[in-house]
């Protein structure tokens, strides 16, 4: 397996970085992470603005313009010959002399098999709620301090996932969005303190052709008189949540909605790829 | 110069992590940090405490005890023979097979030279306040996002720290503790949402001989009728808070009460460098 990082591309194992990197020192950096199929980058262009967005916000220069990181990572595949797998771009603060201030970062990419079925069944999800919010919400970070930290609370509670919220005013999980069908049939996602997912992009599509879609605000009561209620992500692409905090959200069964988006949603995957080819 | 990485002594530009781990991956980490004075480890054993209480809260299992770490310390201050100057001690989340689960952590133990005086006049600042709380603020971890992205934010206004708060209750700067002297000469302190520094603990001590302390919630306003306001740090002691957001904060000068806490900070330094000697 190769990885790029810099400015070659090397052996993965040889891959390291200097202890006073700023992703080592203070944990900051920013990162972007999709699915490869058949050999097509999925949705390579939304993810590479937004990569590109998170480093000017954080502000970090990075090295490549949009072309030339699609390049790579095309240049990255074709070395690795993994036609299912995943992309995991990462750019870190760089070499600090001070060990506070940004300087040069270091830009890495690597690559990983990821088998994937076209499972048209949602997967049923239990979560939990816990109050936080992301401390850059507009960037991918690689700041996911909180997320990891929970993971032994998913363990005891037996849940799958935990959704943020303030004050009962949901955004995001860790590593997904969120989306709510009430019984009129709007379909709802929080558009406040969330990271704008390129799933959640395609979803919030696909839905507006057949449904009422609003961005905007959702509570933990909301939820709880929904109809259905579902999370997106690249490696999960959707997921039905059935039931928050123990208590089952409508028939705690994944919706005939949340189904039907999920189909859509594949067709579009699978007419990308198609174009690709 | 060298470094202590997991288990052994090794030249500094040769210390790497690759790039799976999860500091890298995913900004997860624990850190510390104090000074050598004259050889002596300055506090050192509530730098280790603090440092081995924030692995366990972040469920990362340090590699060493407290006794070992101690050894490892002199060990490395004997090796670089730098009298004077900083460590620094970081345990990440370690080689991560699926970049999210914490494996078993990797310990970095570095040293830079640190050139100290003992000056009994504070140093005289101007801070911003920024709402925000760190993630974990229990913990000391890794995660300096905000502080490093509000650095751009200090040059722009041309203050020299930021001051974290919630709703105008202020918590802690981004690397130091807050305190304000009432009116009343009472010394005050925020106790939620900050982390323990060690020297803001020598500072109470201090204090309390003489003033009444509180460990309670400040206000922007309680610092705006404040007398003075100062901060401290391990690299810092204590330095004057003389302007909140562009307003004076007393009669805008560094406090006689500021200036008599760093003489019996300095002090309990030098009594304790002389004990160890």
């Amino acid at each position: 397996m190769f990885v790029f990082l810099n400015n070659q591309l090397l052996e993965a194992e040889k891959a390291t970085l200097h202890i006073s990197d700023l992703a080592i020192q203070r944990g900051y950096g920013i990162f972007d992470f999709f699915r490869v199929r058949d050999n097509a980058l999925l949705y390579v262009e939304d993810h590479l603005d937004r990569f590109i967005h998170s480093a000017q916000f954080m502000h970090l220069a990075c090295p490549y313009s949009k072309d030339q990181l699609h390049s790579i990572l095309q240049e990255l595949q074709q070395k690795n010959n993994l036609p299912n797998s995943s992309m995991r771009m990462i750019l870190t603060g760089g070499y600090s002399a001070d060990a506070y201030q940004p300087a040069d970062p270091n830009l890495i990419i690597m690559q990983s098999p990821l088998a994937f079925q076209d499972t048209l069944v949602p997967k049923s999800l239990s979560i939990i709620t816990h109050e936080y919010v992301r401390d850059i919400p507009e960037a991918k970070t690689i700041n996911y301090t909180m997320g990891i930290w929970l993971q032994s609370k998913l363990a005891e509670q037996k849940a799958d996932d935990v959704l943020y919220h303030i004050n009962g005013t949901v955004s995001e999980f860790p590593r997904c969005n969120f989306f709510i069908v009430t019984k009129n049939n709007v379909i709802m996602t929080p558009a406040k303190n969330v990271l704008k997912g390129v799933t959640r992009k395609k979803v919030l599509a696909c839905a507006s052709s057949h449904y009422k879609v609003v961005e905007g605000p959702v509570t933990i009561d909301d939820i709880l008189n929904a109809k259905e209620a579902f999370l997106t992500s690249s490696t999960k692409r959707i997921q039905a949540v059935t039931k928050v905090n123990d208590k089952a959200i409508g028939n705690g069964e994944p919706g005939a909605i949340t189904t039907e988006l999920l189909k859509s949603l594949v067709t579009v995957e699978q007419n990308y790829v198609s174009k690709k080819l």
